[in-house]
């Protein structure tokens, strides 16, 4: 049965200021949020605060993306059902392995009592797992500027409540393949990579498809973008520092302000037509 | 000695679509994020990514916000100093409480192995943690329209980079007390709590002053406004129904989609002047 997504709310809607205010009550339509437990072989790995909805893809997704399953399958996604307990058994998931998953360590408990890692060591620790993207053919660079636009008619709880990230996987021809929002933007992320490993939406690893995010790149969009072997990052805002990094490690184009009047592109440092002919021409010294 | 909280990277800037694309090399800031490990008396209580600077305000704010230190008091706030890593060091910060603090218990061992708590569980837990808010002179509604103007000349990451978000407290009269930015929303928030905690800017809690957050209202937004004893919370973007539902119940003023033409008040339902007066007049049935 599908969980409720939205709700609608009275609120109070006041504009104009001083002498020239007004307030009314009109009807807004905001979104749920719930957390979810993501068990893997029964031991908790992770509790997010997500949008119902796409639940399995969701878990099985971050358990990809984070590497929890190893070389293992998933044989399983399914609800904790006690019988009891309506409402919450659908906040908690167990991903399936059948035992073959590496045993999780709980996340806390990772990070020695010793000193901490920084960035550039949790990117060794992601380049130690993850291998180089194969190169594969461009993007044609309409099709990148043209997704936000894509994106547009498709982000049907963004455009009730304003209050949700979009990812989705996308084809060379900008074609749309899997979309899906929540108010958590890796939880977004997490659904589409999850749809493409047990929806049947495609198939891991995305070789030369690409992935939109709606917000900033930061290094774990990246790090879920590669995981899934998709070869480009298009973000509508901007990615951070060790994103490009990361992006730059991994082979992965990343492209940031992807807006109406262009974009930028933070990796590969270079893009071929960079310093050449018309682009070389304003390029400058 | 600052961390480094921006990088400036070469990249490529692409505008104009086919015949009329130009592409370039140009010079952008981007926003720095580093994970950090957040201790208290020694025991890990979570590993955040966040923008570096005002670290302590950060540890200590969390600690706070979250209900950690119990009745205990911060006595002391510092990196880990294993004197060998020089780079990571800064990356994990303990708060001390002399042991005064509960012990606490990993965040995923919480949640049982049974089924999990809903968001109404999470509310009601929080409501038995926090009392309801006394009720304080409302803010006058033209200086809550205000703020996001008022922030725009002190977010200087947000201008340079893009990435981040910022949260400030404000007083009665809009003056802007204090102003954070991070790469994490809730980050930006811990820290202007922990400004008050520990930074010797005002007090907690901080009976009648305003937090802005220059993004969405989430349920930890609220509890973390509620714990700090906020009266009003602004937001630029939308909250969610459980951030609505955990005001309401806190007594807290929440304003959302805060721009240039206007707001809405999501909690309370009703605010003084709805439905009488001028407003009233556009108010209707």
């Amino acid at each position: 049965m599908p969980r409720r997504r939205k709700e609608r709310l009275r609120v109070t809607r006041v504009e104009g200021l001083g002498d020239n205010r007004v307030t009314r009550t009109v009807f807004d339509e905001l979104i749920v949020e719930e957390p979810m437990t993501i068990q893997l072989d029964g031991a908790i790995v992770s509790t997010t605060m997500r949008t119902p909805g796409h639940d399995f893809e969701l878990a099985a997704g971050f358990c990809f993306s984070e590497g929890l399953l190893g070389a293992a399958s998933v044989t399983g996604v399914r609800y904790c059902a006690s019988g009891s307990a309506v409402d919450t058994e659908f906040n908690v998931v167990t991903v399936e392995t059948g035992g073959r998953a590496p045993v999780p360590s709980p996340r806390l408990g990772t990070t020695s009592s010793s000193c901490g890692w920084c960035g550039s060591d949790q990117l060794d620790a992601m380049c130690d797992r993850l291998e180089p993207l194969a190169p594969t053919e461009p993007f044609d660079l309409d099709v990148l500027a043209s997704i936000p636009q894509r994106m547009s008619s498709t982000q049907g709880l963004f455009t009730a409540t304003g209050a949700v990230h979009a990812a989705a996987a996308f084809d060379r021809a900008g074609e749309l393949i899997v979309v899906r929002e929540d108010v958590g933007r890796h939880n977004a992320v997490d659904k589409v990579v999850g749809s493409m490993l047990i929806g049947g939406v495609g198939a891991l690893p995305t070789d030369g498809l690409g992935l939109f995010v709606s917000g900033r790149a930061s290094i774990e969009m990246v790090q879920k973008a590669w995981a899934a072997g998709f070869s480009t990052l298009v973000a509508v805002s901007a990615p951070t520092a060790l994103a490009v990094d990361a992006a730059r490690r991994a082979g992965l184009l990343l492209a940031g302000f992807v807006r109406d009047d262009g974009f930028n592109v933070y990796a590969p440092e270079r893009i071929s037509g960079d310093g050449s002919g018309r682009a070389g021409s304003r390029t400058g010294p």
